[in-house]
């Protein structure tokens, strides 16, 4: 080889960031496998791309050359409609293309490339939106860790485990082992990190105050996640090398440990643990549409992002709706576009502030005069939160789920705290632990919950339907839409939906003449357990709406608790048993069929009956593209979750379309029929 | 009215014991009300019926009339075909008949009135079968309160608490607290009652040695109601007005109390509680079949009821298995005719002996190794235990089904059996609490159980197939058919029963060229989780026979743990959500709906896949009846309702045909169709 020899590996575009700008490497005198191989170090092929002024870019050493190269670059671009890696060799000053395929890239570059491919009318956006992958938007809203700053971590050995990838995006803070501790510490201006061995609806408080939340045990949908991606908040789960001792509040993981106060990192898109402090950098896209401290004009990512969501939203049939308790959850899912709430569930509100005490009053009382009391209590809280949600949601619809979990759950769990109830109360704390071990269940799951609960103290319903419909008046007297949806959760018979319907349109009825005034509102069901997908076209008699809770009929469907699946799901996703975890992406051979079914015996009974889901899959791309093909109406999902929820219905939908046409190609044509 | 006047009401034979002699009473000079509302004491209407020499019975003072009602009474039986209640007035020695209807009866009269009555060639032995419910049956079998003696304590307000009906009979013996007693206590000849809170598996022994049980806690369906039926032990269940306590060995209810060693009896058919002794009477029909102290000959009771069943076996087309664990249950079953054990649960024979030990071992061990070198400690004493049932059996199909339950299931409870056993293994007894507490569970029914075990430990599996065909090999080789059928519980995956299928037939493979023989035997799998339903036609592809679970087919498709239920399930009842307790009797709409599915899924994979039900609905008479409808192949049962299902198959079958009779009829003629 002569001196007029060289070969290249190139980009049409930059693979890491999408910028529209040829890039490249190329060595003199080599085989194209030098540069793959990395025996010797490349130079850049262009001048833009020069950091060291001593060593020339093929762009000057060979001006002719790279203009061809240019050339066939554009060439390539426009025939294969991609970013493409491509080969070339030079030989006797002669340009040889050795080879083109299309380039891999980060989440980064695949959205700008796509979205720069349709300004210059390379693509269209159909095509763009295919060619963005849901979960790679979501890497663009999250906070991500300095990258220099992370090697540096990663080269000083301060990675010290790793768990599930629950929450994505990085978080640094100081480690604390309680809700409490997490809420006091945020509140003097500490960043911390919630440790845990796992959380419960208790700790929300806590969670909402850290920065990240990090669990010994549990998968990807148990409350930590859950609450986390709710809330936007990242989150390694179930990170089981972590010996947390909440007593000397440490933590021990491979012979180190962490101290209550020190630094942590995690990264909750990698599942990644560091010890220490990682700087973070945080996502433009939120800091426009959430924190409000960038402007649109601010921010170019921003702007190629509504883009895209705007192609999305012109596409997609599927509506997108959020999982949502409180008004500031409710606004940062309208922000990102949610056109309703899908699942408000009521609980939540239960341990905000003092109610706690209201709520454990009620559990405690004797009979239902007692528990009426308690419940009066609670009525104007609620209302409050009703309020405030259809505030901003200003007219969307607002489906609220009636109380869901078993009542255990709102007693304390430590002999303190039960001494400390038994004060408040003026109760003997005997009687609380007597009333604790009566409420203990062997399988809550399958337990004295969801409608269940309303059925045997119709009481609690009726406060809930009235603080509803009293807060939907008050909202409408101020020249505010409201359109509340009431959601009865785990009917499994008709005749549960039939009693609970009764006492919500009674309250409804009565409020309404009260307030002189009316709303619309609808009630309906969810559909998590098998029986209710199995009867359907009886349930769809008394449902204004279906919304399937696929969380839960994914466990009774598979029988299978989430909480305790992690033990065997591993070697089962392991061994191929399922090929996937179903607790994430919906199983269509199982849940799906059922799924199907309800809708089918739904729409047979009540022919628009509107069809939607709420589980944690409502934010999972697969799992949405199958809710668009069986016909439902909505996903709803948290918040955090809109977006890609959004680009998935509409991938759906072109999906949808793609079918349909081959469909009608492979179609006999109809004269040939006759 | 003048002397020759008189009224009468008798039934054409005895309604409390079903004799065929006329029975009834009369007054002179009086109305049919005067009879009814009892003013006057009536008088014997023959010689037969009379106690009292001084009165005159009809048949004494009115010879004449007394034979013309005898002769009514044979043409109105004629025409009937049933036995009458009837009503008749005399005026002026005229005898005028005023009323006939079909009369009540006690179980004992419809089962000897059914049967004299095709001897006497009334009826057909089809009617016959219609006219015995077969829960009338049940109470045959049972040993019952002597009836006067159950009298003097009721009327002495000795009955102190009603709780479920859970295991039918009557029992006394001495109040004792814990399994241990009540197995050294009845080891020296005391009759016990075994009084507790709840009963786990590890009570079995317990159980079996004490005369019956009573529970303060549970359902119908609990373990301790579960394991009374199948042992065909009394028991009275979830009396929650009892107050147990451990501690104090006293049950404290209504202000009395019930000290350890002293006197209480229990009626399982009724539910009742009282405290002190009450005399009980055998059954005839389990003197012959089960304790052979009486000869078929010297029980007229046992001869019809011998009768009733040949009838019932010419008519059913469902076959009738038993679940049993031990060969002496399994030969009970045998004796009421049972044609195979469709249930074997090989975990109850985890707790025989020393073994529990071998057991514990196991699941304490570090890694596979160990767990493999305990498990080679159970594998004699497995085989031995199949060896026993399939002697017993001979060459009736056995269907064993794998390791089912939680492992934590098997580990002690109290620090001091913690400590116990950490001395027998030579370990710390923080190691087993530190076990105990990571095989702890959310929801223990929906998790790491079933074949998800056998998945995760494939040594465990492989170890129950050695014992099972070694066993086989071991029973053919003294000349007597075995014929083993492997059944893996809780598939809701096709992949599932491939991976313990293939450890299963692998293992066969072994024994057999070990042995240089060869024995028939199928592997297939519970149908017990609605996702095994829904992909039956998948499953089938693997499963040579489906036995739907339905215990726990109930409990996820409804989304409802019967261990739990009892919180909502009376008020469910009461408010006709459901018209009964699903757990006693198929939930058609729903549970039965997905084994339709099932079963149709999986013929159309498997033309000739043989179905059966092994879960408690096996022995409840409509769920059989059910059965019959959707085409399954067997019922299997415990051993002691055994005859109730057959008699229930018999009658489905009859039903059937009238249906398809009717179905003929009203369908148009062939010929008209032309």
């Amino acid at each position: 080889m002569g001196e007029d020899c060289g070969t290249g590996v190139a980009f049409t575009r930059n693979p890491a960031d999408g910028e529209n700008a040829f890039y490249g490497e190329y060595l003199v005198n080599a085989q194209g496998e030098d540069v793959v191989a990395g025996i010797r170090t490349p130079l850049p092929i262009n001048k833009k791309q020069k950091t060291d002024a001593s060593v020339k870019s093929l762009e000057e050493l060979w001006p002719d050359i790279y203009k061809q190269v240019i050339k066939v670059r554009n060439n390539l671009e426009k025939n294969y409609r991609d970013m493409q890696d491509i080969e070339f060799t030079i030989q006797n000053r002669k340009l040889w293309m050795l080879q083109t395929r299309t380039g891999k890239r980060t989440a980064f570059a695949a959205f700008k490339i796509a979205i720069d491919m349709v300004r210059q009318k390379l693509i269209t956006k159909e095509e763009a939106l295919m060619r963005v992958e849901p979960d790679q938007l979501n890497q663009l809203l999250r906070p991500i860790f300095d990258p220099q700053e992370k090697d540096k971590a990663l080269k000083a050995g301060d990675m010290v485990a790793r768990g599930l990838n629950a929450g994505p995006g990085a978080a640094s803070g100081k480690v604390v082992f309680n809700a409490e501790d997490a809420e006091n510490w945020a509140n003097r201006g500490e960043q911390v990190i919630l440790v845990r061995i796992d959380t419960s609806p208790e700790d929300i408080r806590g969670m909402n105050a850290a920065q990240g939340i990090l669990t010994s045990r549990g998968g990807m949908t148990s409350h930590a996640a859950l609450v986390a991606r709710q809330m936007g908040k990242v989150c390694v789960a179930g990170c089981g090398t972590l010996d947390i001792d909440y007593a000397r509040k440490v933590i021990r993981v491979n012979g180190k440990t962490i101290q209550e106060g020190e630094f942590v990192s995690i990264d909750g898109t990698t599942g990644e643990v560091f010890a220490g402090q990682i700087k973070t950098i945080p996502s433009e896209i939120l800091r426009v549409l959430v924190d409000k401290t960038l402007k649109p004009s601010q921010s170019k990512i921003y702007q190629d992002f509504a883009l895209l969501m705007k192609w999305a939203d012109e596409v997609r049939s599927l509506g997108i709706r959020t999982n949502a308790d409180q008004p500031d959850q409710a606004a940062i899912a309208v922000a990102f576009g949610a056109e309703g709430i899908g699942l408000c569930r009521t609980e939540h509100m239960f341990f905000e502030g003092d109610r706690i005490d209201a709520v454990r009053e009620m559990i405690l009382a004797d009979d239902k005069a007692g528990r009426v009391a308690a419940l009066e209590k609670l009525l104007p809280m609620q209302k409050d939160d009703f309020v405030g949600l259809f505030t901003v949601m200003k007219g969307l619809p607002v489906t609220i789920r009636t109380l869901d979990p078993p009542l255990h759950e709102f007693l304390p769990h430590t002999d303190r705290e039960v001494a400390d109830l038994a004060q408040k109360l003026g109760v003997t704390a005997e009687k609380i632990q007597s009333k604790i071990d009566s409420l203990h269940e062997a399988n809550p799951m399958l337990g004295h919950r969801g409608c269940r609960l309303g059925i045997v103290f119709p009481e609690i319903t009726e406060m809930q339907a009235r603080a509803i419909f009293e807060a939907a008046c008050e909202v409408k007297k101020k020249k505010i839409n409201v359109k509340p949806e009431v959601m009865i959760p785990l009917v499994g018979n008709i005749n549960e939906l039939k009693l609970q319907k009764d006492v919500v349109v009674q309250v409804a009825d009565e409020v309404f003449k009260k307030n002189k005034t009316k709303v619309d509102y609808m009630v309906g069901t969810m559909i998590e357990i098998p029986r209710a997908a199995i009867t359907a076209d009886e349930i769809a008699k008394e449902a204004e709406f279906f919304s399937f809770g696929t969380n839960d009929l994914t466990q009774t469907t598979l029988g299978m608790s989430r909480d305790d699946a992690g033990k065997f799901l591993v070697p089962y996703v392991e061994k191929e048993i399922y090929s996937f975890d179903p607790f994430q992406r919906i199983d269509e051979a199982g849940v799906g069929k059922l799924m199907k079914l309800g809708v089918d015996l739904g729409r047979g009974t009540r022919k628009n009956l509107k069809c939607g889901i709420c589980g944690e899959h409502g934010g999972e791309p697969n799992s949405v593209a199958f809710c668009h093909k069986v016909g439902l109406n909505y996903v709803s999902c948290s918040p955090y979750r809109v977006t890609i929820a959004k680009l998935a219905a509409a991938r759906a939908a072109i999906e949808n379309k793609k079918t349909m046409k081959t469909a009608v190609k492979k179609a006999p044509a109809k004269k040939k029929r006759k």
